[in-house]
């Protein structure tokens, strides 16, 4: 489990939650531990294997918490404890799905009938246990008998955008075109989108944490005047945290440097590779989340 | 040569120029016309098949309309005037070597020591004669005894930034990092990176323009105060017109759809792939010119 998340065979914040649990889940239920005290030993070590995985997204965090919470406070023997785990694991990949649909719903709200909307990486049902943030707003618009259009951004360098945002639109018979990340500008001056719409890693006091090149997008959206909505699970809600105290993941030169399987790029060549981006949330129209639609200053005067 | 312009294998605004001069020149020093009036003709045709090659720079005109008037102008016989033809398109390639050189020495008063200059798409001497029109500023800055630091964009689709940037900048020995393109907020947020130095394909009286994502750049630079400049030799001025009077070519979608020789979006998926984009003069800090440094007010002012 812990190496599908670092080699982000899972990604995206909200599936990579219901996927630690998961992994507490089989350690849980693959362990041979005699006594209470063994078991929870056991869990605290493959949660901190876990957490060592990625360091971005806060739902990675909030799931090991809670399910390990759940076990110290589960009574009873360690077939009790073990059951107990596997079944918040299953909880949570059940409420994944009610709290995509329900961001869904709120969000669908802000779609009008005519709209083009842009995303960025993939915010889908591939992201999360079904569904999706980003791309459930677009999928209960449509529901609703609204015509959407979407714009996917190619996302370089592991072209999530390219090869599952569109796949998922394509297989849903919702209208997609592909650009790569230098048409966003080009798009948004030739008019042809009206709003964004994007999911999140982690959203702090002062910015969203999402994929690179989210803030890109976003800077461009305020110059055009175009909405950008962030859709993201309160999960993803850090708020004992300003963007300062937040690791942004460096991942390998190569992902940069080879692309579809062939180099090119000159060997030696110097590279950066941050997963991720800052958005300050002047650049953030509202935050969609499970229980409706915060303006950003409704969202830092929620309490931690 | 119409052939290896279309597909790209020569490309850059400048370079396109001189090709183009050389195409005709290769014509006239084939032809079997016996008449003045036919090898005109023979001239005229040429003239019209690269003309087709690509739309949006117009150094390609500039110098197809430059070798014809030669020509025209020309007394004598046939051989004579395909002498001329010859002699003009050579005359062409060295312009374009003195003035990138000029380009580079009005430009590196720009560039301080210890500058990180941010350059999107290949402006170097493999868009060029020799010696590059944005690279040729880096280029002279690092001659003249500065420590100048190179980011240089992947510019998705075709990657010259990944592919040339970086080969040349590595050549020369001046230190390049390599980024994709959604990673140029980071890099500016970050305070990675304090100057933007771009090529251009044409200038008209209201925009720049120059290979896609140039715009998004310009409009990240602006929103950080970090000067953009735009590096291009008098023959892209084209002050007959403006921006919208200017296409932008559309080319292949499988620039966009396929990667590396792999495919990286579904079938059928809708593409868009324009190769140009055009950046507002509001956008530009400065115009850098054979002539010197021209702001944008002073720009506008020239007569065409």
């Amino acid at each position: 489990m812990t190496r599908a998340i670092k080699t982000m065979k899972i990604r995206g914040a909200p599936v990579l939650g219901v996927a630690a649990a998961y992994g507490l889940a089989l350690t849980a239920s693959h362990s041979k531990a005699k006594t209470r005290e063994n078991l929870l030993y056991e869990l605290e070590s493959s949660a901190e294997l876990l957490r060592k995985t990625r360091p971005t997204a806060v739902n990675l965090f909030w799931a090991i918490d809670r399910v390990l919470k759940k076990a110290k406070q589960t009574n009873g023997d360690v077939h009790t404890i073990a059951q107990a785990v596997v079944q918040e694991a299953q909880k949570m990949a059940d409420e994944d799905v009610a709290t995509n649909r329900k961001i869904g719903e709120a969000g669908a709200k802000l779609i009008q009938d005519g709209d083009t909307v842009l995303t960025h990486c993939n915010a889908g049902s591939l992201a999360t246990v079904d569904y999706g943030t980003a791309l459930a707003v677009i999928r209960v618009a449509v529901k609703q008998g609204k015509c959407v259009n979407v714009i996917a951004t190619e996302t370089r360098p592991l072209q999530q955008g390219a090869r599952l945002t569109t796949f998922e639109l394509q297989r849903d018979g919702i209208p997609v075109t592909l650009i790569t990340d230098t048409m966003v500008g080009y798009v948004m001056a030739k008019k042809l989108v009206n709003k964004v719409v994007v999911g999140a890693d982690r959203i702090v006091k002062d910015a969203v944490f999402n994929k690179i090149g989210t803030y890109s997008v976003a800077v461009l959206a305020h110059e055009h005047g175009i909405p950008f909505y962030v859709a993201a699970p309160k999960s993803t809600f850090d708020l004992t945290r300003v963007s300062k105290g937040v690791i942004i993941e460096e991942r390998s030169p190569e992902e940069v440097t080879v692309c579809g399987g062939r180099r090119i790029a000159p060997e030696g060549v110097k590279v950066i590779n941050p997963a991720f981006d800052a958005t300050p949330l002047k650049y953030v129209t509202a935050i969609i989340c499970e229980s409706g639609v915060l303006t950003p200053k409704e969202f830092r005067r929620l309490k931690s």
